[in-house]
């Protein structure tokens, strides 16, 4: 089963600055092989659902691994099973959607 | 690794009225073996990671299975390695900070 | 406009353990009037889109005035123009949903 | 209180395709003068908390408006009393941490 996922890491515990964190989960994303893409608040990315779901619990245990006690993390999963979907796709079906005279 | 977690699952295309779709889920959740707690955004439940995502994986499942074209969820995910907390611990905590003279 | 909200608020920087936070908060929300429980993953609320909101902020006004440096909150918002519906009503809904013969 | 937040609004009862809802919301953000960037799983942006709050709230209102009966939404909020940043800081500060020798 194919998801279009975004999780949001959140370290606590370790102070005000998460960047060097979520740097370490960028790695473990990259990684992974799956299509994914940073932004201002979470990571989107794609692929099977149990390929998806072992990356976030690698960031997991790779954080609690370097010493951080403690982890909040919010994961959306979206599933299709009318058609197949890429995140690319999403985005340009709403730039359609915001053309002149549609 | 322990979780305490929570999800929301909404089905897409299907219309107005979901709570066949959430009880479909919550028989899942209820033959995990898994704690939980079912409340009026979502449903609470505690166990290993493994245990707890295939339990949302198969509520994906179980609604593909039966017409349901698209699915949208939002799980939160909360791990720590400094101690061992369940979700009555949780509540208990924050209820023993609401005491008089706290 | 009314709405069916959940919230969790993480304050970040201020170490390991949340739970006095969530007290203060717990305050905010029990002083606002808004119908409330708090769960293990969060807090669910109930009444005018503003009010809701503005509960929100306070607790945000609140922790930083305390100190915390930063904050973030999840904020889930369910609005119907259907039918009228309470918290009590979504729980009963499933289980109405759930019992033999449905 | 400045807040870089992230929004997904899910409309529900209107069929299986939602990229005509999300961009009457785009229109609304975009109309707002605040800040934002759609990507797969929502849109992120950033001002002052009630101005974003009022934007969102103008989706929902504008969707019920065209007879959307029910919309869930998901928004995650940051704020921070220790220092200003914005969207653009927040990847660049992981990207910095990503770099090599960091």
């Amino acid at each position: 089963m194919k998801v279009i996922a975004e999780f949001t890491l959140i370290p606590i515990g370790m102070g005000v600055s998460l960047s060097k964190y979520v740097a370490i989960c960028e790695r473990v994303v990259s990684s992974s092989g799956l299509s994914y893409e940073l932004h201002a608040n979470g990571t989107n990315l794609e692929g099977d659902w149990d390929e998806v779901m072992q990356t976030i619990k690698t960031c997991h245990e790779q954080l609690h691994g370097l010493g951080v006690p403690r982890i909040a993390t919010i994961v959306k999963i979206g599933t299709r099973s009318d058609r197949d979907q890429n995140m690319a796709d999403k985005v340009a079906s709403v730039q359609a959607a915001l053309k002149p005279g549609e």
